[in-house]
């Protein structure tokens, strides 16, 4: 239907007669000239229609007058040089003078323009207006160029592309499944899965070697801004292997690929940091580094001091205190500081300390603070000290039980840098690793996997791991970038005795393992081979690389609470006979005899 | 943990130390030697362990000598060359003197071997030990270099690579959707896509002009050996293009694909056939052309025969009589020609009339066939000469309604020509064109989509297509390969107008259209370009590829009926709390006030 792109018409097609398709962009009559800008993926060209030329001319220009935005149209043409050079458009230096319009489909009145942005309610019910939008368009481009590169990485190097099912059984990882009643089976049902883990694994005790998938995974939780129900991994696996390989091949694959997409020379090689010094030095295990400010432990400083809050946690076992200097905190209002207390408080905080600091050479003099009386003289030059607050800076204070503390001021941490404007520029990639094996649920009274129950253990003995369960160390591994968990993966168990013995720790009797997992304790009984890989959120990089907040930018059809039309794949009541079915699907298994 | 693969050993690598990781395929013990066959993915490589050389050696031989069938082993050594040179083996020229064997995991006694074939229902419930198989291996890798080399073409020519939702509504395509409920919308449901039809269709009007995705579709149907609920298809879809422009392209992807996975030449152009000559000559829509065998009408020579069945349909409007040469048929015994019968009448035959020809010039006394009494002598040598029946043939009859005849007489031809062995090496592949738009469903009373209801048909003009519905034609199009549709797809409807009358000749009214396919009719109104594409059946063309009649081969974890572990993807009970759940879910829609 087309001899050429709109976008791509250039001074080397000039004088030839070219045939565009695409979207009426503009369309303006000037002194007896119709000018449309025809638009199509590739860009904009100016078509002019003019009245003076030969006889057929006539129609066109009546054909030109009658266009309105965004109807599809044909155009056939001959390239000229412009008179009125467009600098902005690629195709600024040429226009079409128009032989023939043909109108393919008219476009009735539109809810918005292709330049305008509505609102996501509006943009999500007419996305396929939406996603005609240059923006959208140079957003969805980067997602396919991202997926693009990936794949001719890893092909190049070997990795197997290979499907896993999408109607599974339900697999314990953390968050609800989807359950798909099963028609053929009466009181049975498919899940679908959180992720491929347990086929992957399968994949390399099947002898595949390198294996990756981009994967559809599925979380049955509530719709948050940056979490869709469906999501979209890079998984991968490696048989016989150790973290670094894993580590080495991944790091190199994601430098590449940045490199490429988005034009970004990323560290080579990336810091690394263990999960204890994450969390000591930013109260977080996903640590943006393009913010410098880092958490200051001050427990051995006001451990004898008055102010109850600091002296009971620097004390406790498993308590912290820490300080946090916000550089030029000093000007903040009370409405500010008190907004950054329900900030932390959001993340467990019971109450926030602060002191403002005007001159740190004057002692109590050079300090407004709540909690100043609370302190003697000492101590409080020592926590200025440690803080490392200069003229003008403020101080936060946290103290609670570790975990909490860390949240909460690595929460401050954050919004403080944003607010402040203290987030560099750039790009900041690190490993995160040495992970706990386990943390202690104390409600439940068990351990849970930190990682997931597949994953290795630091030490080989199962002995070991029993009498050292609470200090035990994983092979887990995050990929972490300007404080987004990008990937994740781990080094996983690929002896039956060991993962028998993590799902003991885990609390998962004999009997359930091997109802729930009899198939994979099996498997590790022929030669599985040590293995282990990593999954990277393919959403959340492309939204990186696209330079938007909103991952909903890089879906084409992203779900949302609001919108209720089919191109946002919400849920819809089901026609009676059908709901009828499914009722008889979901009832109860028969008793036990 | 290696240097390099085992199947890669070669002479280059002489006097090299290697270390190799894999699984023991043979270990035996020879004259104090020891011999390991060690495989992985690339393949074999034989390990010696001897005695007579350093001290470590004994502990070498010692380790060897209690490897066992599919242990998972690490080994260094120094490669040599071999004296028994193996020419079946790639590696045959050399072998690895063992310096040191590790014991990764030891394998307990198989289930089977992973040279052996121990029927599918074992073979899946030890998929992991199944897929170690070379034979498996290499159609695996057969599918994954199929859909490689379709990405590596797709993404040359600027096809964009686009997700489209696995949680979607509920669309009508012939099968039943699979239902998920929606936890977050109580007595709400998801749909899992029988295709990605709609979505690919609006991506086209949002811009993207050439599309495609490796998408995975369901279809809650029962399984059999040639369907799976979850399927995948390669989906395509342009903008702006006629059928031609679709068609060529595939075609050239098709054949340039072929040549580089396969090896195989395709022909240049693809035979081009209607609808109407497909049933015709052979009576099928997906003809095999590897028989050479075709279908011959009758009807003119039998209208004024004594034998009624013949007589009657040949006079009926709408009726066919055929007749199907089977060379040599006239040996077929009374048992096999029973059988013939039973089944055509699997494929609707009433009775299957048929004659043995022993002397095409002998006339009545050449011939024996029960219906020879009912044809008067012009008639019978008639019949035989428009047959092409030869000495020692057979001619099969069919009459019936024109669909009906068509559909069991060619189900015949299959099967003749694979009995008789008349199928022909190579590769035939064929476009089908020109699809009626619609069939009459007599039950229903009313028109259904040939294709689906967003199939353009070949006129523009609703009131023409209205006026002429029972002979419309439409812009389908089938790509056919040795007798299986591996690609089916359509010129779209792109203006309101024509798919709101296309639904009401369907019998979907107003009401039920603005319903279901409001937002389609919408989108078609904003300047919607004609588009047009095609989806084609990887797991059937990867089986073709492969050269496996069953597409559990080329899948990883295929379901079946039988056999009941994860890896099947089988269905599972599932625990009462989440039962609970689901059940209130389900309830009924409150009943409208």
């Amino acid at each position: 239907m087309r001899t050429h792109y709109c976008g791509l018409v250039d001074e080397a097609l000039l004088g030839q007669t070219v045939t565009l398709c695409g979207w009426a962009d503009v369309a303006r009559n000037l002194g007896g000239l119709c000018f449309i800008d025809l638009r199509d993926h590739e860009g904009i060209v100016q078509i002019v229609a003019e009245p003076s030329d030969a006889a057929g001319n006539a129609e066109v220009l009546a054909a030109a007058a009658h266009v309105g935005y965004e109807d599809c149209l044909r155009v056939t043409g001959v390239v000229r040089k412009r008179e009125a050079v467009n600098p902005k458009l690629k195709t600024g230096q040429v226009e079409v003078v128009a032989t023939r319009i043909e109108l393919l489909n008219k476009a009735e009145p539109l809810p918005f323009h292709a330049h305008e942005n509505p609102g996501e309610d509006i943009r999500l019910k007419y996305r396929y207006l939406d996603l005609r939008r240059p923006e959208m368009q140079r957003m969805m481009r980067t997602r396919i160029k991202l997926v693009q590169a990936l794949r001719r990485w890893l092909d190049a190097r070997g990795f197997q592309d290979i499907e896993t099912p999408i109607l599974t059984k339900a697999t314990p990882e953390g968050a609800r499944d989807f359950l798909v009643p099963a028609r053929m089976h009466p009181g049975e049902f498919y899940a679908l899965p959180q992720s491929p883990q347990l086929f992957k694994q399968i994949l390399m005790m099947a002898g595949f070697d390198r294996y990756y998938q981009i994967a559809r995974c599925f979380r049955d939780e509530a719709l948050r801004a940056d979490r869709q129900l469906e999501f979209t991994q890079l998984d991968m696996e490696f048989a016989w292997v150790g973290e670094r390989d894993v580590q080495d091949t991944v790091e190199a694959m994601i430098r590449d690929v940045f490199r490429e997409v988005a034009g970004v020379e990323l560290a080579d090689p990336f810091p690394r940091m263990t999960y204890a010094e994450a969390m000591r030095r930013y109260g977080s295990d996903k640590p943006d580094l393009r913010i410098a400010l880092e958490l200051v432990d001050i427990a051995e400083r006001v451990k004898g001091c008055e102010f109850k809050v600091f002296a009971d946690w620097a004390n406790a076992q498993g308590g912290r205190v820490v300080a946090l200097r916000a550089p030029g905190g000093a000007a903040l209002s009370r409405k500010q500081i008190d907004d950054y207390a329900a900030h932390a408080a959001k993340f467990g905080a019971k109450g926030l300390a602060w002191m403002k600091v005007d001159d740190p050479a004057k002692g109590r003099d050079g300090v407004n603070s709540p909690i100043a009386k609370f302190l003697d003289d000492a101590t409080l030059a020592a926590v200025v000290q440690a803080a490392g607050a200069q003229a003008g800076d403020a101080i936060f204070f946290g103290a609670a039980d570790y975990k909490t503390a860390s949240d909460f001021m690595g929460a401050l941490r954050l919004k403080l840098g944003k607010d402040l404007g203290l987030v560099e520029d750039g790009w900041k990639p690190l490993w995160v690793t040495d992970f706990p094996m386990f943390e202690w649920d104390a409600e439940a009274g068990r351990y849970v996997a930190l990682h997931h129950p597949f994953t290795a253990p630091a030490v080989d003995d199962e002995a070991d791991l029993r009498a050292n369960a609470a200090t035990a160390v994983s092979r887990g591994y995050d990929m972490v970038l300007n404080g987004n968990e990008i990937g994740g993966g781990s080094i996983r168990i690929h002896r039956s005795s060991m993962q028998s013995a993590v799902f003991d720790l885990l609390g998962i009797g004999k009997e359930e393992a091997e109802l729930k997992f009899g198939f994979l304790l099996e498997a590790l009984r022929y030669g599985a081979p040590p293995h282990g890989g990593i999954a990277f959120g393919i959403d959340r990089i492309a939204a990186l690389m696209a330079g938007t907040e909103s991952i909903r930018d890089v879906i084409a059809f992203p779900k949302t609470t609001t919108a209720q039309c089919l191109m946002t794949g919400a849920p819809s009541p089901i026609p009676d006979a059908q709901l009828a079915e499914v009722h008889v699907q979901v009832r109860p298994p028969a008793p036990k005899a």
